[in-house]
């Protein structure tokens, strides 16, 4: 049945959102090893982020909490779908750095790439 | 400063994981109108994708608990990024088919695509 149910390749359907931001928002315990994205504050931040981009009234983006994405000692961390690039980022400032660089005009900042 | 700490596009780092899979286990209120994928079981199911794809080995893949992604009357959905691939999903045999058909061997699942 796989010839009539699938097809060969991801295929053409325009994309639900053209830009979709994941922004870790996983907490850990007070002390645990790695940290995590929570405890540096990511949740006030990503509410920052969902205000900074509907306010810049970027067409078909989303700004998405997300459980851990794997990078807890680089955090706190966002990864930009779909072209994949990551971010930390410690401040409103740096959440407008991205905002208005990378997702207003196209630019990634690299100074906070990781 | 622009042109030191930015640069034109999206650049070619490879990427952290080469599939990269949310799914959304946002949970409303029994009854709410919109409803929600967690109350149509998508934790259950997301810890059985997560199984699934360890059991794989599908290398440098990673399923991600999302928070809401928007598409709440089609759920319970996951996105299959940097693809972009969206899908619903009902039981663990649609995932096992998401898992074999579309992340093992390439193929997206036409039936269960939106």
């Amino acid at each position: 049945m796989e010839d009539v149910t699938t097809e060969a390749a991801p295929t053409t359907a325009p994309p639900f959102f053209d830009v979709h931001i994941f922004v870790c928002c996983n907490r850990r315990p007070d002390g645990h090893p790695r940290g995590s994205c929570a405890t540096r504050g990511s949740e006030a931040l990503r509410d920052y982020m969902k205000a900074r981009v509907k306010e810049a009234k970027i067409p078909h983006a989303r700004v998405n909490m997300a459980g851990c994405l794997d990078r807890c000692e680089e955090g706190p961390t966002i990864v930009v779908y779909p072209e994949g690039v990551w971010y930390r980022y410690a401040s409103e400032a740096d959440i407008d750095e991205i905002v208005d660089s990378h997702l207003v005009n196209g630019r990634v900042v690299e100074r906070l790439r990781i």
